[in-house]
Parts: C-alpha cells; structure tokens; sequence
C-alpha cells in the first residue's frame, strides 16, 4: 500500500501552479480567452462548475433546506429567496452605494492608468524608477542643488528609459521637479504615510487629484440612455433581501427571529480585479440575513459567528488556515455595530490570512433606510413579546416599546466564488511521487468527478463490463468512464481531477466479480464485489 | 374518499390570478415593489425559488451529470460550464449582436412613450381614441369634405380628451391630418398591415420614424466611461459556450459529437415586457450546444428536437398543450439552417400556443465567425473519420474534407424562468370544492414543499411526536412543520403551495403510532405507520 499524501502548509502552495492546473483541467479559464480576456472575470469550466454547484447546493441545504439548529434546541426559521440584479436604481440610494460606495481614484495624465489614491505610495515604493530615482539621490540633503543636480542627471539617463511620464511631463519645465524626488523619498522612508501623491507608480507622469469612482456597474433599462432610466448592477445580493422583507413578512408565515437567505452574482467594478478569482468584477455571493429583536440582536450575532465558522470547517478546510478576525471599531462601517471576519490563510497571504466571510452585526440601519425612502413601514408587531411583557406587568409603554420594533439584523456573508477559490487552494496538494506529482484532496462531497470507471484494457469482454457499471453509477452520482491510455495516466488524470475513487475492471472481473477500487489520497488499492460498487460509493461519498 | 381534482384547459386559466396567487403564497414578486417596482423585473420568493431550483436541477442533471442515452445506446458526451454575464466586446461583434440584435422602434414626439414599430398597428386598433375617430367618420368616403368635416369635430370634442397629443401636434396644422384618418381606417380595417405609422397609439401625437434599437443592456468595466470600455450583458447565454469551445476540446478529452451546457442570466432590454415572467429583461436560460460533423447535423438535429420534446413532458405537462412548430423558411435567422420551436399553450396565449424552448441547426455559423474575428483555430481533427476513410480507400483529398472541419452546431435553447412560468400554469387548478379554491398539481419532484407535518391539536403530546417526524424528514427533503389554526386552513394553504403530502399526527397517533397522510391531487387521506413515512416519502416524490 502506498503512503498517503501529506497536506502541506498555504506558504508552500505556489498560485501561479494552481492557476496553471485551473486552466489545465477545466477548473477555470480566463473570460473571452480568445479575444485577449477581460480584466476581472472568469469563466468556470466543467469541473470548476461542478464544484461551485457542489458547494451551492451544500450551503443552501445547510442553510434553507434544513437550517441549523438553534440554541433552543429546535430548527431555525430560514426561507430562499432569488432577487433580480437590476432593481429600482432608488434601492441604491437608500443603502448608500450611490454617494457612499466610493472610492478615491488617481489616473496618470500621460500613460492614462488608473489608482487607487491609497494604493499608490505602496505601488511607488515598490516601482522599479522610483528606486533607481531614491538610490541616486541617495544621503544627499533634500532640498538642495547637490540633490537636484543628481536628480536631474538621473532624469536624462535612467529616468529616460524607466520613467518615460516624467520627461512627458516636464514640457515646460527646465529640471526635474523637486517634488518628485521628496515624493519618492516619501514612500520609500514612510510606510506610514497617508497623504496623496502626484507622480505616477507606473510612468513617473503627474495624476489627477483624487476623485470618487463608484464602484457599481451603470446601465440603462429602456430605450434611451438618460438620467431617468438609469440603473446598476447590484453589488451585494443584501439588498434585494431588505426590499423583500415585507413581502417575505406577509405571505410566507414566518415570525421573528426568521432568516432570508440567497444565492446570486454581484458585480463590482474593481480598479484593480486581483489574485485569480478571489477579486473579480462579477462575482458569487451566499448572503443570509437574520432578522431578530434588537436585544436579541448580540446573542444571535456570537451564535451565527460560530455557526460560520462550523459551516467553513465542514468544507474539509483544515483548522489552522481558518481563523476569525474582528473589526477594529475604527474599521465598522458606519451602519455596522459588530463585524466578525472569518478569514482563510490562502496562498498569496500566507502566513498571514485573508478575508472569506463577513459576519456583521447591521443594527436596523438597512430597513430603517428603505423605510425612509419608500414610505414603507418595516416594523414588526411581536405578539410574543407583548405576552411576555404584559406577564410580567409592564407598563403600557414599556409592552409598546418592546413588542413594536423595526428588527435588527445579523448578516452572514460570504462569496460562493471564494469558496470556489479556497477548496481549490485547500485541495492542491503536491506529490513528487506521483505521476502527476500532485492531487487534489476535495473532501469527496465536493469533489467535482466522484467516481471513475476504467476497463483496464480496452477488450477482452472489459470495456463492456466497465460500460454497465458506468451506466448504474451514472443514476445516481456525477461520474466518468475512460478507457483511453495506460491506467498510470488516468489514475493522475483523476488526482489532478480530485476524483476521490477509481474502479479498474480487470481480467479477474470477469471470473470472480471483482473490481479495483483505487483511493486517491493513500493510493491504496482494494477488492470489492462489482455488485457492491454503488453502495460503496454512496457511502464513502457522503465524507 | 374525496374526489380528484380534474385538470383544466389552459384557456380556462386566468392570468390574473396565476400572478395574484404567485404574489400571495411567495413564488414570484415585482421587483423593487416598495419602490413602485421596475418594470420587466421580478423577484422570486421562496417558494418559486425552490420551483426554479428544482427545474434547474433536473435540466443539469438530464444534460450535464446524466446525459441521454444516444442512437448508438451509449450515454452522450456532455459537460457543463459557467461562464461570466460580461465577456470582452468582441465576442457581441462576432456574434452579431452589435449591430444586428436590433428592433426598429419609435417614439411619440409628444407623450414620449417607446413602441416597438411592429406593434403599433394592432396597438392602435385597440386605442379607445381611434376606435372612437373611427365611429366618428364610419361609412364616411375618405378622403372627402364631409370625412374632413366630422373628423375635424371630432377632434375639437372628443378627440381633445381621447388624444391630447393630437392638438399638440397640430399647432401648425388648421384642420385634422387627414393622413390620421386614414392610419386608424387602416389599422382597423387591415389586420395585415405591414407598413409604419406616424401616430401614437397613445395620446394620438406623431411619431419618430422606426429607429433601430439595441437590446443588448450597455455598461462600462473600469473606471472611465468611454468607448473603449464599453461593455454588454450578455443577451445569450450561448456565446459564452462558444468562447470556451477550444479550452473545453483541449482540456476535457471530449471528441466529436459532444455537448457543452450552460444555465445562467441574461439580458434583454425588452422595449415592452410583458406576459409576467414570460418576457422579462432579466430572466435565465438553459442552453446546450451540441457540437458534430456537419454531414450528422441533420440526423442530430432530430435527435435533439424529439429528446427536448420528452424532457418537457418529463416535467408533467399535458402532452395535449405542448407542440412543435417548425419555423417557415423566411423566419429563419440568417444563420440558422433549421429552426424548430416547442411551444405551450399558456392561458395568454390559448387556444393559441406561444415559444417555449427552440432547437435550433445553427450550421458553423458561430464557430467561423469567431474564428474570424478572434484568429484561434476552430477546426477540429477527426481521428477517427479520417480512419474510416482510409478504410474505406478514399482519395486523399476526400480524407481530408471529411476528417478536418469546423463542427456544426445544434442547439436546444430554453428559459428557465419561462420553465417555471409553464409549471405554475399547469399546475393551477381551481376547484370550487375546496377550502383554498384551487390546488397547485405540480409533478411530486418539483414541489417548492414535498411535505408538510401537522399536529392536529397543538398540545397534548402531538407536537412533540410532530417535530421529531418533522427533524427525521428535514434531513432528506424540503419539508415543513405547521401547527397553527385549523387543520382545513394547513391543508388549504398546502393546497396552495402545491405540497403533495401532509402527514398528521392525532391522538391515534400517540397510542398506535400511525399517522394520516392526505394526498394533495384527491385529498384522498391514509393511514400509515410513523416509521414508514421517510420511506413512503422518498418513494412518492420521485413521482
């Protein structure tokens, strides 16, 4: 029996590798390949769809279909919902993505890119120019001629050919400017620094002030593109819960505490989409909000808190490169009481974490807000509540106050996308030894293939045998036969799939009713009867 | 024993109250209602969300994860995709969409209302204005002094109230256009009528010529709004498949014929949405593409217009409201070789049927027009083609010609929301015996609810024994507990839902441990063991 694998740390996990094996595999291309891409978006091939389908279906039935079970002992009150991505553009006023979802951006008047403000001094300590600039300037006193004479050397020899932007900027200027070089000492000296700056990380040219850039997707829905017409591309799915919260109310006999939960694409239009699929243009998200009375509020915060982090670690995802991460109060969007990151140690971080699910604490901010700008009354009568209260002999104020509210919501949110990108880096496990030299250990749920069929040789009565049992897996569970290539190749073909089990119909099959069923993470190899082969996997499979 | 439920012709349905009862029990909501909504989007409530993910589950499954059986007995070769809503621009020019994706329209200089240029002739036939100048110069010669004359009181009594955009437009004008007169005769009295008109069906004022408009939702990756950055939503799903045609072939070891299929969102700017969910502006497609040699096309094609035609049937629809209808040689798209559509006979269109799905023989239009615009290769080799050639002792030349070529494509494009329209119409069937009025006959598998558990009084044991039936049940299927008011009102509501079984637990139940189940489709009503009830579900809902 062969040695099981042995999963390695996120640092010594290479993006670039698991990039290629996306792309090698059908996991995920490039958008619009053939036309050169587009900046910030994906497509997910065959496996990398069957994936995301996987961990969808896992996170809706765990969440809607049969929702966890609360602190009473009983289920949770959870209802789907699938809003559309284009709503009355009025939403967006009231939840403060038109005004308020902004960032400050710089463009480079001579090579046209596009910062942002608070990404260029990290972006210019980094830039190739700015350090040859910073080392021939190097311990002369700033300002001074001394300094200036090395910077305008520098400016007509190497700056030439590292920072074209400055000479196409400097038109009308006799030597370079001493702004340049106290900007660039700056950045290399202060990481600290918070002020904006005027010279460009990429050319050297001059940006623009910094200027608000919404990060919503516009369009129009009519015929004539005007003012009147305007709408956007939702960037959260949130949001079309809170517009649905009365009519979910009214019709779906729910009481409080109930949740709302979707599945859906949102688009933000990134300045900078980075690091594969975790920062993308259009994107996935799962989004859960649970409304609740006020003073209820922190209790089912810590519960759905740890309620995610449960959710996370049933993905298979090891329990040292998840860890939780809480907002700093200065971090708390204004609207946000309490804010809990569940964060991932991914490859590009490590060993420091990255964010992949948000539990924040919203208050009655969003439902006060639509409430405000839709003349809409959110708030609820609790009959309970006012039971309670008139039990204890409250007075009629205090019953009032407590029974008539405009709910609280604790709201889960986290990118299907991201998980997509999470187990691929979880399961990407390099292996010398074998012939792929790596696997993909997906816990089998998730796995996109669970199963393959191979006729060890392509006759001899095996193909058909192979044939048979493929056509009674294929009933019930996603997968394949292949009777291509030595049986080396297609085993590693199935590791670099992550296909947790492979069934080899052999010579003796066909006298003793046997088959190989071959285990991905330990390589070990069993015999079991072929008329045992479905409950095997059925079992195994459920891991 | 309660009688069945009988069904009901499609014309005997009210649309009104499909949309009244989608609103009611939370299948499908307006769009951004508590802001007056927006016109041509919907939200689907929980209960059309579980309806949409049951079809969508049971297309992926059909297609993707256990694909048909093929002429040959085999299973076909189909994968499944996910590619992004926003792909480079390119992708819209080589498809034609730029351009070509385009329906004249017109605009009413005065009211400003939009109507598509086809329309406005059976539009105006409708108008109360026009039918109203109509009677006013009925049996009138026209023209003539005395047609003139009593069109021209007509428009200073009733005419001024009827079509305020008539005097507007006639600021100039001393007399009533006579051209008006005869635009209303002719829409009236000439159903046929292909050519354009001038005034608006709605306030009578003049209309813009018919003006080419795109359908295609424009938006802009990146910060700055500029041509260069123009981007679609996509109005198909299809493209995206075609893009990733070459990374699928060179990545998924699928050879000829094989199926690429999508399910996702796509966008049309619908100049006038109708028909609730029928067409909306935002809705999601299913769609295959199925890639063959060209001379198989035909054979394929066929294939794929009756195994289509089964699916639908498949999801319980009367076979007696489904048809083809093949397209007529001058309806074709100028790509398509040949076009078949299935058509059901929705309550807005009966007797009459309206589109459903469309299978369609697209030849090698898409492929080569990318490969034209993007420069990648689209040819595939066919190994085993050419083998048989030889075989066969062909000429080289015809070896060649049969084995390297660009694959024609034949596809099954249908819309899920419209597949989920088609079930709550067929499965709406009023019923004056019962409590709610009408009974939702959907097929057991696609049930929003498989079950409902009810305690017949809410004390004395039965909710105790309800909810541990309710906890066993939760885990294998979307069910739900109820045990408030009346056991009729818990029927009615289940009713109303389309839940096929509800389960109650009585004080019976506490001495024998049995339980009733009621039938939804004939209230019919049984006893049954409490242990046998999961697996009397799990038999039932696969119905």
């Amino acid at each position: 029996m062969s040695q099981a694998t042995p999963s390695i740390a996120p640092d010594q996990k290479s993006m670039e590798d698991i990039v290629a094996l996306c792309k090698r595999r059908g996991f995920v291309y490039p958008a619009s390949e053939i036309y050169g891409g587009i900046n910030g978006f994906w497509d997910y091939g065959p496996l990398g769809t069957a994936l995301k389908n996987n961990i969808r279906d896992w996170w809706w039935r765990q969440t809607v279909e049969c929702p966890p079970i609360g602190p009473d002992g009983e289920p949770l009150a959870i209802v789907g919902l699938d809003s559309a991505i284009i709503q009355n553009p009025k939403t967006w006023e009231a939840s403060g993505h038109v005004g308020g979802f902004n960032d400050p951006m710089q463009t480079c008047h001579q090579c046209k890119k596009l910062f942002r403000a608070d990404h260029v001094s990290s972006m210019l300590r980094e830039a190739k120019w700015a350090q040859s600039l910073y080392e021939a300037t190097d311990g002369l006193q700033h300002p001074s001629e001394e300094c200036a004479a090395a910077a305008e050397q520098w400016a007509k020899k190497q700056g030439k050919k590292l920072a074209p932007g400055i000479e196409e900027s400097h038109k009308d200027l006799k030597v370079l400017s001493p702004q340049i070089v106290l900007e660039v000492k700056t950045a290399i000296e202060d990481p600290l620094f918070e002020g904006s700056h005027t010279c460009c990380p990429n050319c050297g040219g001059s940006l623009t002030k910094p200027r608000a850039f919404n990060l919503m997707f516009e369009s129009h829905a009519g015929a004539i593109q005007s003012e009147d017409n305007k709408v956007y591309l939702r960037p959260e799915t949130a949001q079309g819960i809170f517009l649905n919260y009365k009519n979910v109310l009214d019709t779906m006999r729910v009481k409080m505490p109930f949740g709302i939960a979707q599945i859906g694409k949102s688009f933000r239009n990134e300045v900078t989409p980075r690091n594969f699929i975790f920062r993308s243009r259009e994107f996935e998200q799962m989004e859960m909000e649970w409304f609740c009375a006020p003073d209820d509020a922190p209790k089912w915060y810590d519960f759905w808190k740890h309620e995610r982090m449960r959710w996370w670690e049933s993905l298979g995802i090891e329990k040292s490169n998840l860890r939780f991460r809480d907002h700093d109060d200065d971090e708390l969007a204004h609207y946000s009481k309490m804010c809990v990151d569940v964060e991932y140690m991914y490859p590009f971080t490590s060993p420091g974490f990255g964010e992949l699910e948000g539990v924040a604490h919203r208050g009655s901010f969003d439902l006060t807000q639509h409430q405000t700008h839709s003349g809409t009354k959110m708030e609820y009568f609790d009959q309970e509540r006012q039971l309670a209260a008139k039990a204890e002999g409250k007075s009629k104020d205090e019953i009032d106050k407590l029974s008539k509210y405009i709910p609280n919501v604790i709201e889960p949110a986290s990118g299907l996308t991201r998980a997509v990108l999470v187990l691929l880096c979880e399961a990407y496990t390099p292996d010398e030894s074998r012939a792929s030299k790596l696997v993909m250990k997906f816990k089998p749920r998730f796995a996109p293939i669970k199963a393959a069929v191979f006729p060890l040789v392509n006759k001899d009565g095996m193909p058909e045998v192979a044939h048979n049992l493929y056509k009674t897996l294929r009933n019930q569970h996603t997968v394949q036969m292949d009777a291509k290539q030595s049986i080396g190749k297609r085993y590693a073909r199935m590791d670099e799939a992550g296909t947790p089990y492979c069934f080899t119909i052999d010579g003796d099959s066909l006298t003793d009713q046997t088959v190989t069923v071959r285990h991905r993470d330990t390589q070990a190899q069993e015999r079991i009867n072929l008329d045992k082969v479905p409950a095997f996997l059925d079992e195994h499979i459920k891991n």
